[in-house]
């Protein structure tokens, strides 16, 4: 299966959390091609700012397979991790992060780190269907204003 | 009350996760002189690598006061908080981030951010029983090896 597909799965929990009145983000794990986890953004039904995709679709996955480390998991988020996610990403030994759209005003990068937030050992790839991960949230922000 | 009133209850929290062989920190959300919430760390106990003292305070303080922005709060740390945990704090709007000891292996400084992860309204303050804080760590570790 493709990165694509499993891009397609997060985008279908980004609109999930857009149905919600959330910011529309999405996350899946996934592990042997199958799916150990999902996430979206709960900020508001959970009034709590930790509540992002990426740290419900970890902390889930963790339960699942009972280990708090996913070094042979991948993780897909519709938009660029902010810096907590990058780092929640990082302790989870993950082996690869994949996401869609990129956030230079809230993802890891706004604070410009010298050194990669990313576990070393974690594999990076971006822009997997970014256009349709970017139109979700701009369709979201558009109706805000 | 002063800031080291405050980080020997945080400390408490520490020693706690001491005793139950997790990595000795702790943390309090404090707000207008009382505790809003108390954190310590229980990565082992919930398999979860993202169950950090700062990450259970903050979520605590959110449920206990109903709102997902803490700008009349300070919370209180034994150690320097990592990447997520600065992140986290980012979100929470806080007024005011404590800490003890500095940790320039897991702290969020390894990342060598050219901007502070921290939001601009947030007051840091460091140092603060720094000694007690980090002595905790060093007879946990001492004890692993």
């Amino acid at each position: 299966m493709t990165d694509e597909y499993f891009m397609q799965l997060a985008l279908n929990e980004a609109a999930l959390a857009f149905e919600e009145d959330e910011i529309p983000i999405g996350a899946v794990v996934v592990q042997n091609n199958s799916i150990l986890a999902r996430g979206r953004n709960m900020t508001e039904k959970l009034t709590d700012t930790t509540a992002h995709a990426e740290i419900i679709a970890l902390t889930s996955a963790f339960s699942e397979i009972g280990a708090k480390y996913l070094p042979e998991a991948t993780l897909y988020v519709t938009v660029e991790p902010c810096v907590m996610c990058s780092g929640a990403l990082y302790w989870s030994k993950i082996k690869r992060v994949v996401w869609g759209a990129s956030d230079p005003k809230n993802g890891y990068t706004r604070i410009q780190p010298a050194i990669s937030p990313f576990h070393p050992k974690t594999e990076i790839t971006t822009g997997i269907m970014a256009d349709e991960c970017a139109a979700l949230m701009k369709a979201f922000f558009k109706g805000k204003r």
